[in-house]
């Protein structure tokens, strides 16, 4: 084995351990580490910002986009954003040790499931280094380790993130190594992290295309994904107009470089003479680029783009919407299932019993009925925060929260039952 | 691509689309359906058992032993059997469709999951034929399409099995596509499908660890599997000894060739003296082995076959059984976390806390009090069938029932609500 693949098992294998012990830790106690941890980043500013300083240098160094130092940058406000992310993830129940569905069988055995955390999570990120904090909490708070692996550009900062919540822990009395960070910018320690099966349980990628396809392609550990954001907003032909152009445009306009932003808007021809104006005027007015099919240029009366096939297979993450009139509720669920990534669908109308089918038939992560797209996430769920959206069947589907870093298990209360 | 891969593709192709029409069908006419395929494998018992005589022939002539070729027998009883479990699968409810969960947002969203197929689910398997109609009817039953891969010894029972059940489709009017079998004996087929993650949502192998193995390591697709089931029962302190004996002597002997049988026994030392020299002798007397720590051969009081370290760690799946003593209910809960396959667990105790304690803690797909091991299955927990027993931690922990082969996708039903 490698150097690194070495430096990788033995982290891998000190998570495990903290893993069984955070496991069996109350849900007080690791508030108190989330209380101390939220301290302790707002305390340690100061030394956060000087060696965030040494990867601002690097990345202005290497030529990177003001946006992407931007980013980057951990600023007073930032590091008050973490601290308060952590209370906010204390703030919510703990769901370790929650007994559910016990029934009682013929033979007086009651059955039923308790919750339990996944054991060891790693997280392989890419984007600001708030990661950091923001995933340790929820992994920590889900009586889950974590090993956490950023991306280069934020080396110094996310070390000395990953540093500090893992004194709070130690100040807790919770075992430091169910934070641990992988301190090198060796691309080989990722490819060792996804072989690591016998001490991680779940991998969860956050970035790119790129990234999650490596993940996908390399690790032998099951993995919580989330791919694309071609998100759908179908205005059907008993959608109220008002409401519909609402939503379309909050749905895109909103904040466009965003997941949950609607990429496509699918109009039934039966509403595209009165609708197509209405809204193209007003996404074009807020600046954004429009590429339709053929009915769409003729019915806008604003410039339309003609789209390609490629487009309605493109999330945009910015100003630009793909537009194409329908002949039916049929053709849009067509449609959506030829083109969407499966995280987020909309129809816009009055009728319930489009309403129903849509909901049924349509086989995305959130399904919503004159509602924006842009609800999909897990703040606006309830859920209290997030870890990311998973565009993923297996296990947890939409915004993973605190439950989807969980597992259930059986358990079986007897007075001496055996089976005849 | 090689001709089995393209092959391969196409029909994975054509569940695709037959799994986009069973999702939309009613419980009603799934059952429909059930129940003409069950009538079917009666009606059609002759050429079932013709085509089984091909395998049975070639089993006898390829020197199989004759507990083998007993399992690939297709007798009366067994095709009964198999039409028995179809009608046991229709009197399930249908998991498709259920809404749960669904709660006023501030903003009026009413916000929920609705319970989803999986889509195309492929079942690799080793086992008796029976499992193609088992498999298949768990699979129709939950709005998935199945793409059917066994063993060669079966392959001509198995494609008859599998024809007629396609027959029971098309005759109910539900696409015929939605059960498929891999007609080939080429190896390559296996490797082909596990690739088809586009077209696959995921694979179940029920077989041996050779096969899970394989699996394991070549599949793009997620994978729902059942590894070891090395079960321990800890004999507490506390325990009533005549509960204790009863629940080992089940546990281990009420069938042992199955993956809930206990194959471990952990004795607390204070009760050691008492319950070893019992439970020694009934093992012994009904002809289990019995493979013993030092303490356990010192004080069962009949031959005890020293155990070896390989010994914690073997499924026996006979009748031998291991045997330790240990100094407290961690140093038991440290032994389970070392070397268990995290499948099922039990103590016995009387007392409250220790009971609590090991449900806490004791990370396995079932854990129990006071209870035989042997009821760690589908039907004893009230799932009403079961596709096996899961010992990941994703998706779904212990026995597989239809709600294992679902999803849940989130609901949102607004009246207009925008982001702001």
């Amino acid at each position: 084995m490698s150097d690194i693949a070495t430096m990788v098992e033995g982290l891998a294998k000190e998570s495990r351990k903290a893993a069984r012990i955070l496991a069996g830790i109350s849900g007080g106690k690791k508030n108190q580490a989330l209380e101390i941890m939220a301290g302790l980043l707002i305390d340690r500013k100061k030394e956060l910002q000087k060696e965030n300083a040494i990867d601002l240098a690097a990345a202005e160094k290497n030529g990177l986009s003001g946006a992407m130092i931007d980013r980057l940058r951990l600023s007073d406000k930032v590091i008050e954003g973490m601290a308060e992310g952590l209370r906010q993830v204390m703030a919510l129940p703990d769901p370790v040790g929650e007994i559910t569905d016990m029934k009682p069988r013929p033979n007086g055995l009651q059955i039923g499931r308790m919750r339990t955390p996944l054991g060891v999570i790693g997280i392989i990120y890419e984007s600001r280094p708030n990661v950091t904090a923001d995933a340790a909490a929820l992994c920590i708070k889900s009586g889950n380790a974590v090993i956490l692996r950023g991306g280069s550009e934020a080396r110094y900062s996310n070390r000395a993130i990953a540093a500090i919540l893992g004194e709070g822990l130690a100040k807790a009395e919770l075992p430091k190594a169910a934070i641990q960070f992988i301190d090198t910018t060796d691309r080989a320690a990722v490819g060792a992290l996804l072989k690591c099966d016998s001490h991680v349980d779940v991998i969860i990628p956050r970035g790119g295309k790129g990234l999650i396809k490596r993940v996908m392609e390399d690790s032998t550990i099951p993995v919580i994904k989330h791919l694309d954001g071609i998100c759908h907003t179908y205005i059907d032909r008993y959608a109220d107009l008002q409401m519909a152009e609402n939503l379309a445009f909050n749905g895109k306009m909103h904040r466009t470089g965003v997941c949950n932003a609607t990429e496509t808007l699918l109009v039934h021809e039966a509403v595209a003479k009165d609708f197509l104006p209405i809204i193209a005027q007003r996404l074009q007015a807020a600046g954004c680029e429009i590429r339709g099919c053929e009915q769409t240029q003729a019915l806008s009366g604003v410039t339309v783009i003609p789209a390609s096939q490629e487009d309605w297979d493109t999330e945009y993450l910015e100003a630009i919407i793909a537009v194409k009139v329908v002949t039916s509720l049929d053709a849009a669920m067509n449609h959506i299932e030829k083109h969407s990534s499966r995280h987020t669908e909309v129809i816009v109308t009055e009728n319930y019993n489009r309403a129903m089918r849509f909901l049924r038939e349509v086989d995305s992560s959130s399904v919503m009925v004159n509602a924006s797209s842009r609800f999909s996430d897990g703040f606006e769920y309830g859920l209290g925060a997030e870890m990311g959206i998973s565009t993923d069947k297996l296990h947890v589907r939409g915004p993973v929260g605190l439950e989807g870093l969980t597992s259930l298990k059986y358990i079986v209360l007897g007075e001496g039952q055996v089976r005849g």
